[in-house]
């Protein structure tokens, strides 16, 4: 149990460096102060936990113990320097964000096995908590979020949670399931921005209601 | 008792999918792939139900029991492969999400009584219970969302979680309660799209700051 | 303990008013009928601190007792007859917000010293429940949220938060350290507003990638 634990614990901090970093990226982009940095790199690192938390009606991961939010101020500053000699920063975001995906759907399958979930919602829950904090990064950057884009996003999150859900029911030790949902779901966001996959949309019609309110 | 929750459980399933459709429509309008349907019509379909069980202090309705969240994801689904060929989805849209305001505002109201709530409380409980999923849902697709909407709306759910409230106090029988608060809440706003109702807006001296930043 | 309480009931009921004024006269801007008044009201007047009561595990302060809906409901009414009448009432606006901001930044740094939070976890939660009404707010109204905009905002209820957090750690009697961090949020804000302030941003290498996707 120390053991599941401990890599519960390390899971939410990775993420929440991954996805503040994506947070600083944004507010890069749109040229805010450190502070906006902060904000953006907070929310978003720690909103899909925090989401995740709150649903499934545990106290909340960083009131408890606020070793991510320090890791998100410390990325937030970091990246208030290093981000504008960054050359094309929207690739960073994709790569960070990628990661942070993954890790946190990692995350939120297993804290909602641990509180007693069934599979289904375990997987939910792991697609949902890994898409919450890019959604209020890019709501709040006024960009458009993650699931109106084209390539792979939310398959790539319930691949990796449903993988996770499924080893961890099979398998000895934590470890390894994480491991592997990890690499599931990160290769496959990985693979499809890298060679533009997308899932087969059912097309409307030519010209019917499209964009019509 | 036994009645009241499978009263409210049904309510929480209808709900669920008629918010679940207009999700998974306005994903058709968007030209989603099929995870990009089953994002919205979850996010949609169960998002009013989820901040009120937050706010009273409940467990989560469907991280409890799952029955909506897989009505959720069959509602996608079959969306996925019907929608494209609806004509004007944005009427579909109107009507399912008419039905499922009118069917959240009861689950809201009556869900809030129930939690020892006084009236103004599970009024407001059921106002805001109908309107989050169709935010979402409008926020995420990039659409005005409906309390920007010039006809009736948040008063029709004032008036049916009102309805449910007095009824559910001095009548026998929580059933008939919710049949005429429902039939209250959809009705108003029925009648709101089919004649264009709204409510009088006092406006502002001609050409004065609106639209001013 | 009594005057604890009370200080931080007659915070939350001020913080209301004050943000649900804000959250009104963007529905004047909008002209909205008087129950999309009445929403925006409520959902900016009390969003703040009820993220703020979930977030620290508390029962959300308006269901437990309901006088701020009912000053926010009672602030939407009187502002739907006024706001026309108004002059630049995006000035008033921005009055109000920085009235709103820094009492609910006080609110959310002392709910969450008094939940047993620490210092930095109670400044995050200042500067997050100050945050939340008005970008609530500004996202349904469709206007860039605040912690977009140049003039100092997120920095002024971080120094109010920390100055709570100082001074009610070193201070005989919370109601100074209210004051006096009321004082430094308000004043901070007030000031970056009145003179154009702002904090010095790190700016992109000229023509490279900003507003890129």
């Amino acid at each position: 149990m120390a053991e599941l634990g401990a890599i519960l614990t390390l899971l939410d901090l990775a993420a929440a460096v991954a996805f503040a970093a994506t947070g600083a990226l944004a507010a890069s982009r749109k040229q805010l102060d450190i502070l906006g940095f902060a904000w953006l790199a907070v929310a978003t690192g720690v909103g899909g936990g925090t989401v995740r938390d709150l649903l499934l009606g545990l106290d909340v991961f960083w009131v408890v113990a606020p070793a991510p939010l320090v890791a998100c101020l410390l990325t937030a500053a970091v990246m208030h320097f290093v981000a504008p000699m960054m050359e094309s920063r929207y690739r960073y975001i994709l790569v960070f964000d990628a990661v942070g995906m993954a890790l946190v759907t990692v995350a939120g399958a297993a804290r909602a096995v641990d509180a007693g979930a069934g599979a289904l919602v375990a997987v939910v829950m792991g697609v949902f908590t890994a898409s919450v904090g890019g959604i209020i990064r890019d709501t709040l950057a006024q960009e458009p979020s993650v699931i109106l884009r084209r390539e792979i996003y939310v398959a790539a999150a319930a691949l990796g949670a449903a993988v996770f859900v499924v080893l961890d029911g099979i398998m000895e030790g934590r470890a390894w399931a994480a491991v592997l949902a990890f690499a599931a779901a990160f290769g496959l966001r990985a693979a499809a921005l890298a060679f533009g996959w997308t899932l087969p949309v059912w097309r409307a019609r030519p010209g019917r209601d499209v964009g019509r309110r």
